[in-house]
């Protein structure tokens, strides 16, 4: 299934809704602008007028406070407004529809938004139905999509291992749930991993997952065995007890990242989570902040690709109109 | 009841408490004024530096996002600093009185307040005790008046219509608990609309409202009937079951403006709505998106009344002081 | 106890934790540089470019709006880009751990942290764990110290008083879980004033307090005889009651600064208060806005001095890396 919503005529970025139907030379594009912001520790401090002028509208129905952060960070560094709305407690209270929010706050002449929601799907139905000249970026929809993690973990994993045609990547933990999981898969495949494996229970693997071009493993040691990168991923809190797990201490033990587990692997091997981690959970704390670890890497370069998204989209437009 | 004290003593905009009281040669300056700002597409992402370094708080003691966040926007668009203060959860909580919390933020050398208060008058006492220099914007306060809503919706009237004096304008709805209605009738009296009409249920409608110059319709077709612009009101949730009203079908069925009825009426009237609309009670989706709805509109100018309101404000204070 | 952690090398502010280890020069430095913040009516609205870029967190896992405002109107007035994080509802709710949430943050390239934190230690904690280049603020900790009210307390005083070598200074109230009261006794030590009375019943003065250099009264009339400022400080909502105290009320006739008890005591006594007050509890609301009263200007000065702060600690960060 293609996304041609998320393009303009002419092939470059209008929202960023998911990695399905970005092409290769747009992701890598994309990767390249990061590189202008992700400095090194010089770069602390830098803030650029390219969105002056510009409003930003962070719109969530799920609350993040993390997430919000960064795409709010990303735009001030941009020079733009911003303004937060948390949903829940203001106008769908209200009885505002979906809809009748977007269609209110696009009148106040917002240039984008950022939409994090919890149904699969919102952010495309926002990007539907936007006016021209409005950008929607998805900043995570239900189990669908969160392009600009992906996109952060693909910035990452290239800026330590360059090419991604020899990588074997090993994504572990509730594939089920994982918008992540799914951004990542894609975006992987896109850039032409050689391997892509995803690990966890039997209980949290969607059937059928083969056909995304990945391998499953339900061993963790199997699982792992000669991959260049472990992406781990959250688990959701609603998930550690119930149906989906008999217990977090019996996940931890099965298929949670530890010291002695790491030990076994080269000592090259690149470790990645999405943040913010469930210590002695997925992982370990020890390894959460080791050497081999690039979660805090990571939180940075999700400003840095964020600026580069929303200079791509909204700088663009400045361009044209000028 | 006159207001001087919204003026200063040679007849300018100090604070913006209430209509009553503004000339309606003050009234035509606002709209002028507001012209700069309302300009087309081409408009957006315009951003002046005339408020640069004043600084602005939203003092809401009642939760709006949507009217928060229009000044917000309007304040951010002028370039001065924008502080928002929900009262409920915080100084309130700790005990202090309203006239500590005023006094106390004054001290943090504010230049603007924009108050948001469930309490008819509230916007007046900030008012009389504010410090010279320090301006009040009510914002709503209880059912007394909202006056930048009105302004907002006279420079939507005028855009389309040019002149009020021929003009025959239906309010409809909750009249009694509106606070919308209040002003919308006063900025209308003021600049010689030819006929004010409410419509409503009699409970809906307060005893003595003729004294404000206004015919009172209890039947929606004859209110109607050859009126330029129909102004809906919205329905507050905790109106629609209980004494006032029977059931929220009932007032669809008798108030609500429908499609079907609005195909008996001539093709150029006019509706308005100040948000957010309760689809399927005061209002049809349908109508409120249609060719005649200007409701998307008001949103737009409600940015850029609230910008013209602030810059002739604190925006003449800056010239005093140069 | 001293506190090198917030100090440079060359003994300049890098952090900001509490008033013990900072020397008399560096605190009248303090109080000299927030003169060019302070300013008279005419400074209202202006604003500096200094820490331009620079990014500002208030994390506060406490909530007060109040102070809250304060820090993020200073860093404002420095343009700086501010964040505001309210953690209970957040991070911590998601199991982040303290730590978590600091290394997170600090991959955000946020230059400072504002902290409030209902744990005594909390500041010192993230200041012994913050990377290079990431500066500390404490804006209250548990009952240990809140040291900018300090700050601006002296600054307050000096600029009534000048010096501080003759100064006789009476603070009233809950010692116990004052960290006001801490951090106001190591300022006017450090500053050399020539009493320090701390004034209270015997449940809320703290044993073996007189090691401060502190005298204590447990009789209100012979703790002000003499003095030249009263600093009195707010009853906490959750003291009013049960074994600290019988009854507010008696709290006032005992303890409450009124009318009646000002009137025996000369003219010139400056009368101060951390706020928010409670009218009738600690002081009479008369009293609170008389002429003595110096409460609304500590709120203003809480602006400059926090500015001061901000520019000494990021600024000089600026200069040495230009």
């Amino acid at each position: 299934m293609s996304h041609p919503l998320q393009l303009t005529p002419d092939g470059r970025l209008r929202h960023l809704l998911s990695m399905e139907g970005l092409s290769k030379p747009l992701l890598t594009d994309i990767l390249d602008q990061t590189e202008r912001y992700a400095g090194g520790r010089g770069s602390r401090g830098r803030k650029v007028p390219l969105l002056h002028g510009k409003t930003v509208v962070n719109l969530f129905f799920e609350a993040s406070t993390r997430t919000r952060t960064t795409f709010e960070l990303a735009a001030k560094r941009l020079s733009a407004d911003v303004i937060n709305i948390q949903v829940a407690s203001s106008s769908t209270a209200k009885g505002e529809t979906l809809l009748d929010t977007l269609k209110t706050l696009e009148a106040m002449q917002v240039d984008m938004f950022v939409i994090r929601h919890e149904a699969s799907g919102a952010a495309h139905f926002f990007a539907q139905h936007a006016a021209p000249g409005v950008a929607i970026l998805n900043a995570g929809d239900g189990r669908h999509a969160h392009p600009t993690q992906a996109l952060l973990d693909m910035f990452t994993i290239r800026r330590h291992r360059g090419e991604f045609s020899k990588l074997k990547v090993a994504i572990v933990g509730d594939i089920l749930h994982s918008r992540v999981a799914r951004s990542d898969i894609h975006a992987l495949r896109t850039l032409g991993a050689a391997e892509i494996r995803v690990v966890g229970p039997r209980t949290l693997i969607p059937a059928g997952i083969e056909a995304m071009g990945v391998t499953v493993f339900n061993d963790l040691d199997a699982g792992l065995a000669g991959v260049d990168v472990i992406m781990l991923l959250r688990l959701q809190k609603e998930r550690m007890v119930g149906a989906f797990l008999p217990s977090t201490g019996e996940f931890h033990r099965d298929f949670g990242l530890t010291k002695a587990r790491l030990a076994k692997l080269p000592k090259d091997v690149l470790i990645m989570h999405p943040g913010p981690i469930n210590r002695g959970v997925e992982i370990e704390g020890d390894v959460a902040y080791g050497d081999q670890s690039l979660i805090l890497e990571q939180v940075e370069h999700g400003i840095a690709v964020r600026m580069a998204v929303m200079a791509m989209i909204l700088g663009e437009d400045v361009r044209r109109e000028a």
